[in-house]
């Protein structure tokens, strides 16, 4: 008799809840979008314009329609609630807030509402812009090892630019924090207690986005101090939760569902939940990978790109290398594109289009290279290799002879480029940037780690099998895509399956789980592959994208 | 009693056919489209796709437009056609085509009928990219002298690269072609006779596009031999019409009206015609600018800027100077921009609107700079200064917050730029070339030629007054609308009443008639003044666009 786990898939406009069995059988699923979505324009109930790097959410939203979307899954899938054995959680990152020791948001203080600041910053937020590059320029001059993790740069959406930018510019509202943390990590907190005691941190987040590791935990306070005496204050006084007891890695049990959210989520009092991962992360188990060298690809408004390897090598331009980050006993390198879904949309609206569809067939006739035309797709910055996001996207070779269907081909090779870079940086174990003093090639394939299957998930892939072909061709290698769109959402239901332990359920490992819930056997694998003349073809055009890359990094043009 | 005269005014797909009397008043006015517009997909009556880069027309359309606008511009004066007392022409070069002894274009003998390129080929056919880049690098090969007054290179639009492509690619035409020749030569001849002895070749076409000067003719037999034979054979064999005798200014009478022409016209047995002239060229008489020093820049589908000058200055970039050629006794400068007008066109499709006037607000109430986007106008090739036809155009800094009217002020900022560009070049006599060998800044103003005044003509400045406004905050110079749109048109109808000589009007020069029928008194001129903010603020993002104009010239990018 199968047992059934709850997954929540927080994005950024809503959840979605799913119940997946030990067997792999998606039993009921249903989204409940944020009353509020993202918080861009104005706070609510206010007219004052927030500033324009500005992007938060309303914790409140979490809450409803996670218990919103659950109930309905459960009465979708027949069920009364009480079948349900586990919960994970997944959530986009770093979304961070400030609380106070038993967990209310600042913002729902009647003295804060009003603030901008005391909000939940959502993870597109790029007001901390200005703290992170002084934040990587102090780490770098002091010659913290840390950095070496993450590609020698801090990210402007990371957690402690985002702490900083609070501390610098609203010191008032970082004075009332109790508690700085991961809404993931708030979220599953909420779930399980909602006291300084119950409080666990994932070390998923804490490893991707707050330069902790298990070995040296988070940053020395010497480091904090050279960067604000009220940053190495907070963290020391204003962050508990970071003993080794309480940083547990997703699948590791963070505390048992509360009385007052079984009745809230129409739950069993007691259900295990397990501590949080980031959304794109639990695309790896929601795939079923639970190998080293499997790249998993999450497309979709932006992306994220995940490999396990068996050994930690530094190299510039990774945003992410940590011990267990996502599988326990593996390295997991973290790589990603800033805009992909949200390029194709632009592009769409800048065209006044209501749809590629009809384009595709064109875009698709036409050769490798787009006639002539090149594209930079770097609308939102660039996240790996270069993690800068102020550089800006290009378009190159226009002649009065292209269309729509050229721009739309070109950004579609654009992306599949930047994919071909990361993997050859993870490769190689260098990203050839311009800025590097490369005395001599790096192409020793001994320095990098390697990637011999690469899976395609997350919403883009099943809408648009064009662009995964385009892929394909690029990276001169078969691209899976997973069946389930919802590969994150099945990962978290995987790491609440594994939460509910060996008793309950047929697994005692998260590769297990993985492989029973969400694995694709070999012979039914939807394979797209590579066009042998197609990938021929693209070799000499990657140059040109690198050079065009190149320039712009270097800002000649 | 006022004295009227007509101007012919090939566009490239209509013609104008205007009436002017000579104190300035246009009488009567119309256009007539071409049955076969510009020739790009197939021949008429042939389904075969024609090459990409080729665009013919049909002759007999030139012949039958002509006569029906004529006869609409007299009936709608209200005259009978008698009052007429000379004709102009201008129009579209390098159009040119193989003709037989008697003037039948081969395209009309119904063995050719069905080979493109026994047709007349359009100024924009770029079918002759590689014999120009062959006859410029010969003629460096060889330090020709007549190349310096060419910028250094022949533009792959002119006549012998266009003559050289058919000697090469259907020798058999070539053999058939007894007369090679422009079309405003070819319709001259037409209305003044037809047979070799009536054949008349205008300076301004031979000057500006065939390499001719007063002084050396045409280049050497030396110089062809070494291109191909067959084009120096037929340089010497098939171009009648090249005694100093048959080669005229515009404004010099080619001929009379033939009895068959006359009564096509409507017009009178006998009248004079001038010599042709090119249609840009025409603008300058047109907006009776006679002095040295003022910039006549005719914007249209592509633009073309004319400047007179007292002195004949060697500058790389310009596209020819000759003596003479637009007005007597003067130097004159060409140079120009490949796409204004049509780059204008294509946006506005590629953005799938309309019309730009819903967006011209919102595109002008951005600051200097459209937020971060840069454009380089080169979808059509670089005219000035670069003469490549090959080179094409870019949109960088594009980011998820910008959207079309970006992108269209983006377009209008690149085309002022590119107007900067070409007046600092003939200020100072040097394009800054990245490609050139500069040692030291070429900034001394006395290796150029004055511009102290510029008027802007042709359709565009009517229809977009945004456009100019953003001209004259990038040039920081007031720009002087000329009130009629049809520059060109009355240029040709002073060069018609020029003609007609000082017994039959009041003038004995073009200046004077070009004074009296096409000047505004300067009380009463149309000025765009720039707005100083805005152009201290283009003086920097004029840099920006030079650099990616030298990345892209470069090909880095």
């Amino acid at each position: 008799m199968p047992v059934i786990a709850l997954g929540l898939d927080f994005g950024t406009e809503s959840v979605r809840a799913i119940l997946v069995d030990s067997e792999g059988r998606e039993v009921g699923s249903a989204v409940s979008p944020f009353e509020h979505g993202q918080i861009v324009d104005s706070l609510p109930g206010s007219d004052e314009p927030l500033p324009e790097r500005y992007a938060l959410q309303c914790p409140a939203d979490w809450i409803q329609s996670a218990a919103a979307a659950t109930k309905e899954a459960v009465a979708k899938a027949g069920l009364t609630g009480e079948e349900i054995v586990g919960i994970g959680v997944d959530f986009t990152s770093c979304t961070m807030l400030p609380a106070k020791h038993d967990g209310t948001p600042l913002c729902e203080l009647e003295s804060l509402q009003s603030r901008p600041l005391a909000w939940p910053k959502l993870w597109k937020h790029h007001g901390a812009l200005e703290q992170a590059e002084r934040m990587t320029s102090i780490a770098r001059e002091r010659d913290e090892s840390f950095l070496r993790r993450y590609g020698g740069v801090i990210g402007l959406e990371w957690f402690f630019p985002k702490m900083l930018e609070t501390i610098e510019q609203a010191p008032e509202i970082a004075e009332s924090a109790d508690v700085w943390l991961e809404a993931g990590d708030w979220f599953v907190w909420r779930l399980v207690g909602g006291d300084s005691d119950s409080l666990v941190r994932s070390t998923c987040q804490a490893g991707y986005k707050a330069m902790w590791s298990a070995g040296d935990g988070y940053p020395s306070q010497d480091y904090f101090q050279a960067v604000h005496p009220k940053l190495a204050e907070a963290v020391a006084n204003r962050m508990p939760g970071q003993s080794a007891e309480q940083m547990r890695s997703p699948g590791q049990v963070a505390g048992q569902l509360t009385q007052a959210m079984a009745t809230q989520f129409g739950l069993p009092v007691g259900v295990p939940v397990s501590a949080a991962i980031i959304d794109a992360h639990a695309g790896v188990p929601g795939v079923g990978a639970a190998e080293p060298g499997t790249l998993v690809m999450v497309l979709g408004t932006s992306s994220c790109h995940m490999l396990n390897a068996t050994k930690m090598v530094d190299m510039p331009g990774v945003a992410g290398v940590v011990e267990g980050g996502i599988l326990p006993g593996l390295f997991g390198y973290e790589t990603g594109q800033a805009a992909v879904g949200d390029a194709f949309a632009w592009l769409r609206k800048l065209l006044n289009r209501d749809s590629f569809d009809d384009l595709a067939e064109e875009a698709m006739s036409l050769p490798p290279g787009a006639e002539g035309v090149s594209c930079l797709d770097w609308m939102n910055g660039c996240r790996t290799p270069l993690m800068d996001g102020s550089v800006r996207g290009a378009f190159t070779g226009l002649g009065m002879q292209h269309g729509p269907a050229h721009l739309y081909l070109a950004l579609m090779e654009a992306s599949a480029f930047g994919v071909r870079w990361i993997v050859e940086m993870l490769r190689h174990g260098s990203a050839d940037l311009p800025e590097a003093n490369q005395a001599e090639p790096t192409s020793s394939s001994n320095k990098g780690v390697p990637i011999d299957r690469i899976i395609a998930t997350g919403g883009l892939p099943h809408h648009n099998r064009a662009f995964v072909e385009v892929y394909a061709d690029v990276l001169g290698m078969p691209i899976e895509i997973h069946p389930s769109s919802q590969g994150p959402a099945v990962g978290a239901a995987v790491l609440g399956m594994v939460a509910a332990g060996p008793e309950k359920t047929p697994f005692s490992s998260i590769a297990e789980a993985a492989t029973a819930m969400a694995s694709v056997p070999e012979n039914q694998r939807d394979l797209i592959l590579p066009r042998l003349e197609r990938t021929q073809a693209y070799e000499q055009l990657y140059g040109r994208y690198r050079q065009l890359a190149h320039a712009v990094a270097q800002r000649r043009i």
